[in-house]
């Protein structure tokens, strides 16, 4: 993959076509509000009036992160490794959304402080045991950085060969939340404090904390002054990293994605930064509890679909809101037009 | 149905205990947000820690409106006949939506200008062609009143019967955003022109003509004065106060009920003002485009699940939100809890 080719196009004359049949059926124009854009962007890419989401690919990427050591988190490193183990047993959050959704759910293991060993669902695709301490240097090298690309391009593409009609990608790592704030301060040209928040459930002690730990780091690495792939090599994770380049292979290869919460914002933010087309292929599934969340989603003008005050990630908010893309598939398949149902149309 | 006999209770052992199983599933404490407490509320009521919403009944309650002879909507009365048809034939939103979610669905006819006839999934429970244009005198008389009420309780009846997790009325009534602004009006003692808006599709113009209308009607029958039942009564529809006595009786019944958007919230509203513990038992499913809408909700302090911008009616709002639920139940159900997954908890 490189980072910079086009994405795909969704043809003009689809999106038409799509659209002249929403305007048909038995409904006020526009009633259906963002359903009818759901449904006119799943009936332009599939191209066809029958369109379907039901073949969804979850991938979760883990990895430790070295600015871990900061006291950053609420919870001991030990417990992404611990995650990994209760994915692949189906005990998570996600694991019983992915079943309830019937989706394939894998996860990726990209390098954890403890090892994980041999699990079922379970790639081991280790990197290193984590990052470098970004307080102190760049979290990954570029060797580093490249692996995470391409352990997300691998994933699109298993979930492309899978016929996905969606990507969700997940992710776990103690302390990520710390690396995704940088990163947005990074992009957004924000302080720390204006973005870091209470990840796993820090008090207001433990996120003053986290933000001068960030705050010292961005100035250190002279954040405003880095390019956009550097900004992810020396603030990311390599599960932000792996998400990034999941995205970025995505748009390229049209297969739309749903994006989480405040992590994968965060990386999302990153592919735009990267290569701006892409934005056109990601659907923002829930607006999270996080107060950096809101402030990414501002800068990439989008509107996420559902709030219901989640801040678990894993891919958790994106699962929930497969149904909501099933439906509204469903309206433009099955209802019925104004001409076949007899209904008289408006003034 | 006595409309002032005390709700259902939700037992606060029972409460307790689902908050218990919940703070030990293997996530951040609070982390899955709103879902958490769907989860709760639903494992309190079903009193186990397996909830499940697996049987959903939909009512849609339909009915015509004098108030139409205003030239208050922009799709002909007809076609409150003509929906009624399509719902029974499969080709609306609800009938598609209902289908997806394996949900039960009826339609009562409360009364059409132009008849019906007998139709599948159709019960005729007509109590007059139409309400009177309450822009003249009361829209209905007592007697009409309690035939509402009492085809509204006859649903809900039929849900319990049936073994239903949860009750969802819908509505269809040309015009009946009309009667719905003016009840918000009464209740909440707004201006017609703060809580009107653009229905199925008026414009600007539409929309002042249809304020103008509600205005002098609210002045006309000194609004301010009435009692909540009498409001219901002066400015309702058969279908929205048969969603009242619904309401009602569901809560009274201990079956919770789904609110769907701007029509059915006035019928809540007019619930909630005749007997105020009902509330415990509803469920906002979402915030939609009509600004009367947000008003209700904010009066009844009530933060709906999902803002998809819809304004279909028909109970459409309420049926999409039926995966949230069930999903919240599952996560309730089947989650590993810490111990079980060997996780190690915060600090």
């Amino acid at each position: 993959m490189n980072l910079h080719d086009p994405v795909a196009k969704i043809s003009d004359e689809n999106i038409q076509l799509a659209k002249e049949r929403q305007a048909q059926l038995t409904k006020p124009p526009g009633s259906l509000g963002k359903l009818e854009e759901l449904a006119v962007m799943f009936s332009a890419i599939q191209k066809n009036q029958h369109p379907t989401v039901d073949k969804v690919h979850i991938t979760i990427f883990a990895a430790d992160h070295g600015i871990a050591d900061e006291g950053v988190s609420a919870f001991p490193q030990s417990v992404t490794t611990e995650m990994i183990k209760n994915f692949s047993r189906g005990g998570a959050a996600i694991s019983v959304l992915a079943k309830e959704q019937n989706a394939k759910l894998e996860v990726v293991n990209l390098g954890t402080v403890i090892e994980v060993g041999e699990l079922e669902g379970v790639i081991s695709s280790c990197i290193a045991k984590s990052t470098a301490n970004f307080s102190r240097q760049a979290a990954m090298t570029k060797t580093q950085l490249e692996k995470a690309f391409q352990a997300g391009e691998a994933a699109v593409q298993r979930a492309l060969d899978a016929g996905a009609n969606v990507f969700i990608g997940g992710e776990m790592g103690i302390a990520n939340t710390s690396s995704a704030t940088a990163l947005a301060c990074a992009y957004l040209n924000k302080a720390a404090i204006e973005i870091a928040g209470a990840g796993t459930g820090l008090d207001e002690g433990g996120i003053s904390h986290k933000a001068q730990v960030i705050q010292q780091a961005l100035e250190k690495h002279q954040a405003s002054a880095l390019n956009a792939v550097d900004i992810l090599r020396f603030f990311g994770g390599f599960e932000i990293a792996a998400l990034t380049g999941a995205y970025l292979f995505a748009a390229q290869k049209g297969l739309p994605v749903v994006v989480d919460g405040f992590i994968t914002t965060a990386a999302a933010l990153a592919a735009v930064k990267i290569n701006a087309e892409c934005a056109n292929w990601f659907i923002y599934s829930h607006q999270s509890d996080e107060q950096g969340h809101k402030r990414i989603l501002k800068a990439l003008n989008a509107e996420p679909l559902i709030n219901l005050n989640m801040r678990l990630g894993e891919g958790s908010g994106a699962a929930i809101a497969i149904p909501l893309l099933r439906q509204a598939c469903a309206i433009h398949s099955n209802m019925a037009t104004f001409a076949e149902a007899g209904v008289s149309t408006g003034e």
